[in-house]
C-alpha cells in the first residue's frame, strides 16, 4: 500500500489548527479538522462581543468556507474525547477517527484552580457562548437595578462588575466594560451611576506583565481614569451567587464576576499520557512531537515548549509559528525524510487595548501607549481577522463606535419565551 | 390633583408601540414602555437572521437608545401578564403598573391552531431566539448529514426542509433557504445535493394572497426555479420529530418544519375581557378604543378593525397608521377634548422578496416583479430600519452578499460546552 494517501487529523480550528492547515497547502494527504464548532473564532476580540461592540458573526468564520477551494479537507464537527496513540485513533463523541498524523491544537479552557464555587458562579470568557452570557447578564443587571427603587444596597450589588485577572483579557474586558457603562449612562436617566463600580482584581503586583514598566503604569493610569478600580496584590478565596471573597477576608457584593485569571489545556491532551505541565500542556520535543508518539504534534496552548529557560506563553503568535514547523515536519515525514525541523520562537512583541483610542504596543524598541498604538492595534486586528466581509463590518462598527461613542449590540437575547411570550 | 402628569403605558416595542411613542413626542405625560425584551425587533428581516444573511444586532435596536433624548420615557423590561381595566392596572411578572392610558400593541405569537405536536416539533419564526434556533438547526443538519455516510434515507430526512404557510414569511424563508443551500453546496464536496429538498406547503390555492395574480404566478415561477417545491392546496394534519403528516395521508420525513402558517394576538389581550375575533384580536371602536374601556387603545396585531367589510391585515403599515390615531386620541383626552379621531386605513400596497435580485411590489398601478422590485424592497427596508449603524452594516452585508453570493453568518452557536469543552 505504498500509494495510500496519508490521513492528517487536526484537532481544533483555532489559530494553531488553521495555520497548520494553511501550511499544509500542497500536501498530498486527506486532512480532517475536528472541532466542537463549525467556525474559527477570533478570540482576541471576544471581549468586544461580551461588551456589545461586535456581533457573533463578526468574530467567527465558518471553517468550511476558509478551505472551500481545497477538496482534500473536510470538517468533522465533534467533540474530541481522547487519543489512543498506540492504535493511532482519535476518539470523538461522534465516533472514532483513524489518523496517520495528528496535530493537537485544541486550545484551552478556563482554569479555576480547583475553586468549585468560582467555576459555578463566575463567568468564563473563552467561547462565543460565554461572551454572550456576559453581555446578556451585564445588560440585564442595568434593567434589574433600574427597577430596584427601594434598595441602594441591592442596586450597588447589581451594578458592581468584577474582572479577575490582570492579563490582556482582564484589562481589555475591564476597559471595555467602563466604556459600556458610559454609554448606558445616557439611557438610564433614573439610575444613579455613582452606584456603578468596576473592579479589576489581580493577584500579583502588576497588570499586563509582558509589557515594560512604563506601559504598565500607563495602563493603570488609563484604567483608573476610566473609572476602573484596579486592585493589585489581591487574591481570590471563594465566590458565591452574592459576591466575591478575597483572601484577606473582604467580601465584595456583586452579581458579576468575570474570570480571566487563568487557562489550562483542553482535557483531551491529558488522555494521551506523556508528561504535562501544571497547565495541562504536553512537554514537547524540539520538533514539537509528543514524546513517544512521533506522528503526534502538539502546538499552541497544548504544547509546553521551553526556550531560554522559560515555557513559551499561550498566545496566538506562538501557535502560528509552531503550526508552520509542525506542518513542515509532517510533510518531511510523509516524504520519508528523517531530519526534522526544530522549533524556535521569534518574539515580535505584544499589544493590548485598554479602550477607545488607548492601547499599548511593545515591539522591540517601539514601546508606545495611546492613540497611535490603538491605531496599530486596530489595523493589525483587521488584517488578522478572517474574511473580507468581517473586515468591512468590524471596520464599519469600530468607525461608528469611534464617531458616535455608542455600543451597537446592547441587545439582551437570552430571554426565555414561553408559548404565550 | 389637576396638575398630576398622566401616565401612559405602552405594551410592546414593536412597530405599533414605537410609532405610538414617536407620535406622543410633545405630550406632557410620563410614558412607560413594557416589553419582554430591551429591543425593537425589525421583524420583516427575521427570515434573513434565520438564513445566515444578517446578525442579531443588525435587526434589533435597544429601545432606550431610541428614546434617549426624552427623559419622560422609561422602559420596564417585563412580561405583561394581564390587564385589570377596572382598576387601571397592568400586571407584569415584575409587579403591577398603574396607568391612566394604556396602548395595547403587544403583537402576535405563533398560531398552531391547537395542533399540539406542531407546536412541539415545528420551528416558529416570531422572535430572535426562534430565528437563531432555525439557523443553528439547519446548519447542524448539513454537518450531521455529512457524517451519515451509510444511510441515504437518513441523509434525505435531514436535508428536507419544510416551510408551512404561503404568506410573505413562508415565501421569503423558503426562497432564502434555497439560496443558503446553494452556498452550502460549495462547502460540502462529499454531500450529494440532489438529496436536499425544500418544500413550501400552503393550504389554499395561492401564495402571497395579497398580490395580484401575475405577481403570484411570477413568485411561483421564481421559487420553483430556485428549487423550492411549492405544494398548494396541501393541509397539515400533524407533526412528529420525524416529519410532517398531511391531511391526505402523506408523510414527509423531515427534521425541519418551519411554521409560518398563522399568528394570533398575544395572550395578554384575552385577559381584558371584551370581544375578540378568532385570532384573539380585540374588536375595537372606530377610535381604536377598547369597548367599555375608553382609556385603553388596541392597535396593530392586537386590534380587529373592520374596513370595507374586512378586518385589516396584521401588517406593519396598519400598526403604524393606527399608532398615530391612538396617540392623537390620547392627547385629545388629556386635553379634555371629547371628539376623538376615527381611524381609516390607507393601503399603499405590499411587497415581498423571493430571493437575491427578486422581489414583488404591488403599489396601486405599480405592479412589478424582479430586480427593480428588489431594489425598491431593499431601499425601503433600509429606510425603515432603526439606527444609522444598522443601515450601514445591513447595507454592507447585502452588498457583500450580492457581490460574493456567500452567507456571512453560517455559525452554529447553540453548542453546549461542558467544563472540558
Amino acid at each position: 500500500m505504498v500509494n495510500k494517501i496519508p490521513h492528517i487529523v487536526v484537532v481544533g480550528a483555532g489559530f494553531g489548527g488553521v495555520a497548520t492547515i494553511r501550511a499544509l497547502a500542497d500536501v498530498k494527504a486527506k486532512i480532517t479538522i475536528v472541532d466542537r464548532t463549525n467556525y474559527h473564532l477570533f478570540q482576541p476580540l471576544l471581549y468586544q462581543l461580551s461588551t456589545a461592540v461586535l456581533s457573533t458573526d463578526d468574530i467567527s468564520f465558518p471553517v468550511r468556507a476558509m478551505f472551500r477551494r481545497r477538496d482534500n479537507i473536510d470538517l468533522f464537527m465533534a467533540k474530541a474525547t481522547g487519543i489512543d496513540g498506540k492504535n493511532k485513533v482519535l476518539h470523538t463523541n461522534h465516533g472514532d477517527i483513524a489518523y496517520d498524523y495528528l496535530v493537537v491544537s485544541a486550545g484551552t479552557t478556563n482554569n479555576f484552580f480547583g475553586m468549585e464555587n468560582v467555576r459555578k458562579y463566575s463567568y468564563g470568557m473563552k467561547t462565543i457562548q460565554e461572551a454572550l452570557h456576559i453581555r446578556n447578564h451585564v445588560l440585564h443587571m442595568f434593567e434589574r437595578a433600574n427597577k430596584q427603587i427601594d434598595s441602594e444596597q441591592v442596586r450597588r450589588q447589581m451594578l458592581t462588575f468584577i474582572c479577575v485577572g490582570g492579563g490582556p483579557t482582564g484589562v481589555e474586558e475591564a476597559g471595555a466594560l467602563a466604556e459600556l457603562v458610559a454609554v448606558q449612562k445616557l439611557d438610564y436617566p433614573n439610575l444613579n451611576f455613582d452606584e456603578v463600580s468596576i473592579k479589576l482584581i489581580e493577584a500579583t503586583d502588576k497588570v499586563l506583565p509582558m509589557m515594560p514598566e512604563n506601559l504598565r503604569n500607563y495602563t493603570l493610569k488609563v484604567l483608573r481614569k476610566k473609572g476602573v478600580e484596579v486592585m493589585l496584590n489581591t487574591a481570590v478565596a471563594d465566590c458565591s451567587e452574592e459576591g466575591l471573597f478575597l483572601k484577606d477576608g473582604t467580601f465584595i457584593p456583586s452579581k458579576t464576576v468575570i474570570w480571566a485569571a487563568g487557562v489550562r489545556a483542553h482535557g483531551l491532551v491529558a488522555t494521551l499520557g506523556p508528561e504535562c505541565d501544571r497547565s495541562g500542556r504536553i512537554i514537547v520535543e524540539k520538533t514539537l512531537q509528543v514524546p513517544g508518539y512521533p506522528e503526534i504534534f502538539a502546538i499552541g496552548d497544548n504544547a509546553h515548549f521551553e526556550q531560554d529557560g522559560h515555557p513559551l506563553p499561550t498566545v496566538a503568535p506562538v501557535a502560528n509559528q509552531e503550526a508552520v514547523v509542525a506542518a513542515a515536519n509532517i510533510k518531511k515525514m510523509i516524504k520519508g525524510q528523517e531530519k526534522l525541523r526544530e522549533f524556535s520562537y521569534k518574539d515580535y512583541g505584544s499589544m493590548a487595548t485598554i479602550g477607545r483610542c488607548q492601547a499599548v504596543v511593545s515591539w522591540g524598541y517601539l514601546r508606545i501607549g495611546g492613540f497611535f498604538a490603538w491605531c496599530i492595534w486596530m489595523f493589525l486586528h483587521l488584517l488578522r481577522l478572517e474574511g473580507t466581509h468581517a473586515d468591512i463590518t468590524v471596520g464599519t462598527k469600530w468607525l461608528w463606535n469611534f464617531i458616535s461613542g455608542t455600543r451597537l449590540g446592547r441587545i439582551i437575547t437570552n430571554i426565555k419565551f414561553d408559548e404565550e411570550q
